[in-house]
């Protein structure tokens, strides 16, 4: 069978159309600062039965539907887009970044599905019929699907925000991006589990017991065995192969074997790419301008002609269904923001930041996507239910960036003065007078910031002299105006406590001591006010004496 | 229609294989220091039915043929891969270049064309049945078609084996590709002339002056009005959308519409590609980096995967057809070589250089390659003549290389001491005795290569002092030895001519002066008994006295 001039010619300006859409509106949603495959899937929308199709039935048929070559050489093509979008997303994640991972790190991702898979799960368990199924035999599977699909975070479009909001290489973005990576990597394992259990996916009807032991093995296999066996071979191929060509070849060859491998297992093909792409993306020698070429070329090529047939596939207007989107968004927002929150306050962010972080793991961009074409494909879906899906995914994409931003702000602005702090500032004391535990807060200070220490002691202690800092409940704040830039905090612990001349003739065991810039002398009452408000809680102070190191302290006062 | 899990795995598996043996096969040909597509091609003979096919015809079926899903899908992904191949063919012509080009690019490339056409149209015209073609119908368009088939050059491996021999920058180099780059074009318009005449392939029965005003029209419409519109279009592409991808998405855009309008006018689709790359690869906004990421992934992922297909498509064994092969070869060699050394000896090139530039136009590769497989599918040739095709274009592509380097070795060995003549080292003089030629020379000699007159003129005139340096003929050579790291020749032309004490009592004419290292002697002997026996022809040297301008000696000097 061979595809005939009129087939050809139609291939080609079907493949113009859809890219030339795509990138528009791509680079469209680019400038109006969206993430942007919000473009991409709204050209498709555009080009699909929802638009063109309702009022240019005969032109849609034409180009996507008529010819059965051109619509097998089309999916061909998007398979081999999504495909290659999953390599380069494998490539992306830094296995030894999630192996490192803190506990708070670890406490987010975990929180972060477990929260949602419960909340989707539950939900479509006991209450099948706010998603219209009916069919019970589907009901556990189905549900264990919305669990996942609620779970699921997409890492590209996390790391897109991080760097549109200068975050990436902060604290909170390597908290994100690390959770984030954990996430997609089990969420698409939960997935391919179920895809492996709708037994009409599966080309060679194993059990799930072989199924489970077959994905185990492959992942095991390809991230231990695979990736030294890759890390071995990357420098001969460099030596004797031609610079990028071998390489290139090699990361397609070993992605598409890979993919080729889970879809015969019954899994997904761009399951497997997804591993081997980890696997190929963790060796030391994979040089950075391969990533580039392979990466400029899959994103605005062929991962663009994927999401803008997504349109293609449903008419988005028959198909919405008002309450089943409020229910998804609201599902997908209470799971992911309220699990990931959790899990980065457990793990010692503070409120806002966790918040933050919340939302930030929130985006369901293409992830989502994907994953609800591959359940719409093999039946266990409906249409309603993948607008529903592709609309979450959207809204929460959109979010994600604006309402993290605006808790990372606040954050900073509530955390105040006591960003400042640092572990070494942070003393334990058994001096016996409030004059010595000045002079080592001091001396301290002047150590780790290189300042002149008898000018500090001068200015804190005529200060002190003129009237005592001490306050209520064990709190004394030492403070003076010198000649910095930014604001300096200091803590000195006092387990037993020294007294301070304060109202309630309680004895300081909480000193803060806190230097701000002399031309700015609207700060130091900003930061004592700031400071004296949280302090208010004597259980509080209590739990911060107790603490047996600085790093507990710091965490503590995140915590406010 | 959607292709099966088992549909996806095995078009995966094909690919896989696929790419694998072609690149592996592709960098072997690399390491022998021949064109790439050698290697492409042998993968794909190996992996269709000559080879596989004919041990594991099972298996041959299993990866290619079994499924109509994965034959349209792999079709459509290699006809992308030689549409984006003919495209940035196209990016790497520079069109300015042809424009620029000299007489002699022109000389090479209309006779690199008007003599392969003429020798393969009247072989097929007047004995078709060397070519078993003994349907007399199809009997001028079979000979249009060998004729074109001989005329075509593939610029890519041409362009390879300049930059092998690294003499891609030399005036040799320069003319080659300005020919090759004229063939390129006028072949395949002439090709898509051909394959409109054959109404099979056309979808729209246009008449060939219709067809033929559509072309030309295309033509001039992308190549004037596109060219100035993209080159002012892409500085706002950088400026507006994302870097690289912006600009790629709009050149694969352009390219695929531009092949879909041929595609649609019933020439084929890399036609239009090929002009659209030539458009835009003209504008002086294209960056080299944008050019680089297409390159490579075009050259190590598409091209490969189109390239191994042609082995799928015949069995080389069984088709080959010693007599056709040996015609074949025979036509290619002696029309294309002939036809461009003529040419460029025509244009003044000296007879080794000529026969050098002859033999670098003869590769064939890619592109009789590409033009062989339109001919089969159109049904305009056999499986026999197909195979004679592919083979000759192996042949001439990696005869190419070697033949040329024998005879630019031999053209500087044999164009010695000349190859150091300038054209302002040469005096048309009126001078009235041997002196004052002698020192007229030494002076455009200091003043040329800023040395000391004084000592030059003393040492040739001591030279000239000891015995006269009047040979037979007209000629004299004057020369010294001095402190010089290369040789130097000047030339006198003296119309009436000065005694110079010659053997033969004849007027010198012709005069000579040859400066040589003073630390190498034998280059001295060496060059003045290479110039002594070159010019031992009086009617030689009367020419080049009656030459009217020192451009018009070093063309006629040059055609020893």
């Amino acid at each position: 069978m061979i595809l005939s001039v009129n087939e050809i010619t139609i291939f080609l300006i079907s493949i113009s159309v859809l890219l030339f859409f795509a990138r528009s509106f791509g680079e469209l949603s680019r400038y109006l600062k969206q993430p942007i495959i919000i473009g991409e899937i709204t050209a498709g929308i555009i080009l699909g039965p929802t638009i063109l199709g309702a009022f240019f039935p005969e032109t849609l048929n034409k180009l996507f539907h008529e010819s059965d070559g051109v619509n097998y050489a089309l999916q061909g093509l998007t398979l081999l887009g999504v495909i290659m979008l999953l390599l380069v997303s494998g490539l992306e994640i830094d296995l030894s970044l999630i192996v490192r991972q803190s506990k708070t790190a670890f406490l987010i991702s975990i929180a972060g599905i477990i929260f949602p898979f419960f909340v989707g799960f539950t939900s479509a368990y006991f209450f099948p019929k706010w998603f219209g199924i009916h069919d019970m035999e589907m009901h556990f599977i189905f549900a264990l699907f919305v669990g996942t699909a609620l779970s699921i975070t997409a890492l590209p479009v996390v790391a897109k925000t991080l760097m549109d909001l200068n975050i990436f290489k902060t604290e909170i973005g390597f908290l994100v991006i690390a959770s984030a990576m954990f996430d997609d990597l089990l969420g698409w394992i939960i997935f391919s589990i179920i895809l492996g259990m709708i037994g009409q996916h599966s080309s060679n009807n194993i059990g799930l017991g072989y199924l489970l032991i077959s994905i185990f093995t492959f992942i095991v296999f390809v991230l231990i065995f695979g990736r030294k066996l890759i890390n071995f071979i990357i420098p001969y191929l460099h030596k004797f192969t031609s610079y990028p060509g071998g390489i290139l070849s090699f990361i397609f060859i070993l992605g598409f074997l890979g993919a080729a491998f889970t879809e015969y297992l019954g899994i997904h093909a761009i399951f497997g790419a997804f591993i081997v792409g980890i696997a190929i993306g963790d060796s030391v020698h994979l040089r950075e301008e391969t990533r580039e070429i392979i990466y400029q070329f899959v994103t605005n090529i062929f991962a663009p002609l994927f999401f803008v047939t997504i349109g293609l596939k449903v008419n988005f207007i028959e198909h919405f269904d008002f309450g089943l989107v409020t229910i998804f968004l609201l599902l997908a927002f209470l799971g992911k923001v309220v699990g990931c929150s959790l899990g980065a306050y457990w793990g010692g962010v503070g409120k806002y930041e966790s918040l933050a972080i919340g939302f930030g793991m929130n985006s369901r961009g293409a992830m989502e996507i994907v994953l609800g074409t591959l359940a719409l494909q093999a039946g266990l879906i409906q249409e309603k239910v993948f607008v529903a899906l592709v609309i979450m995914a959207l809204v929460t994409s959109i979010s994600s960036a604006p309402i993290m931003s605006y808790f990372i702000k606040k954050g900073k602005e509530n955390f105040g003065i006591l960003s400042f702090l640092k572990p070494n500032n942070i003393n334990f004391s058994n001096a016996v007078s409030k004059n010595e535990i000045i002079t080592e807060l001091c001396e301290t200070i002047s150590k780790n910031y290189n300042l002149n220490n008898e000018e500090i002691l001068s200015k804190v202690l005529e200060r002190e002299k003129s009237i005592s800092t001490g306050l209520e409940k064990h709190l004394a704040i030492p403070h003076a105006r010198i000649n910095i830039t930014d604001p300096i905090v200091a803590i000195a612990i006092h387990k037993n406590g020294i007294d301070w001349d304060s109202f309630d003739k309680l004895p300081a065991k909480l000193i803060i001591l806190l230097l701000t810039p002399i031309d700015k002398p609207e700060m130091q009452l900003m930061f004592l006010s700031d400071i004296a408000k949280k302090f208010n809680d004597i259980n509080f102070i209590g739990e911060i004496i107790s603490s047996k190191d600085s790093k507990e302290i710091i965490s503590k006062v995140k915590q406010l």
